[in-house]
């Protein structure tokens, strides 16, 4: 039988106006683009599928995505096929570059967990929790969080280069999450 | 020819040791999860993939995703193994409700586009941009910016009740984004 989700108060049946409806992407701004794609690119082995500059908004916008081998393979060579495909995705990563912000050394963005809270973080599922950590290791990147430390076991939190948590998390290891 | 992404400052080769990674979800908190998900089951479709409940920490995470007729077809009914699943999957959106929140009167999130910046905005993607706005003016839903309204014609924002941004994109209308 088809699953059409838990219930909670709240929680309404799906009308069909909202069908095809995807969550495309989270967007996260970064004061230095070079820093955070050599970082997203290298550390999560995202890929730069398009980037828009907008000369008259002083901006530029970065999509990013993993994609597998099978998906290397559907993804448009021509740039505005490509444009329109990263849109129909789910799971992409859009860094914001506000010209300028680089060279501000007194300048840095806001994460959401320091006060005032809001937004908390984005998550990477892995094929192997500890292996991740040992890359972040490898490469110097900073925990929040290691799986062994806190309560929520086998969850570990990274930082980005802008300060942005980062979640790690192995599906496997979390069938058990929330059951007590 | 498989598509290995587009070059820019920063960006390098995706090692072998991030085969496997995918961006799972996005967190945000929210004050009042009743009013969460009756906003992103109704106006988006999302369906409550897990409630996930931590009475020891005071708090519960809910995990959402739009699932197409296929798709709810994958989604194992078992709990544990419906979490496993949830964890592989890509464009999930997680919403926080640390308990007793929306209790407090005078509290709010920060939505990441006032003072202090930081984290932007949530995008979906949808069939058809027209009707995605009547649907959202049928159900009241605040625009930060409608499609005519700006410089980036053909790209929506509306506020969800926590004051956080969405954007509303319609994949087919955005080829020539960026071109100039």
């Amino acid at each position: 039988m088809a699953f059409t989700g838990e219930t909670a108060p709240g929680v309404r049946p799906a009308p069909q106006a909202t069908d095809g409806f995807r969550l495309n992407h989270s967007m996260l701004r970064v004061k230095d683009p070079e820093r955070a794609l050599g970082f997203y690119s290298h550390i999560f082995g995202m890929r730069l599928l398009r980037k828009l500059d907008f000369p008259e908004l002083g901006f530029s916008l970065y999509f990013l995505a993993q994609l597998g081998p099978d998906e290397q393979l559907q993804v448009p060579d021509e740039a505005s096929a490509r444009t329109e495909w990263t849109f129909r995705q789910r799971g992409i990563l859009e860094l914001t570059h506000n010209w300028g912000s680089e060279d501000r050394d007194d300048f840095a963005y806001h994460n959401g967990n320091d006060e005032p809270q809001g937004f908390g973080h984005i998550c990477f599922s892995v094929p192997d929790l500890d292996a991740a950590v040992a890359w972040m290791d490898v490469n110097g990147v900073e925990f929040v969080k290691r799986p062994e430390q806190g309560k929520m076991k086998d969850v570990a939190f990274v930082r980005d280069p802008d300060g942005y948590w980062i979640e790690l998390v192995e599906a496997a290891r979390l069938g058990q999450l929330g059951l007590g």
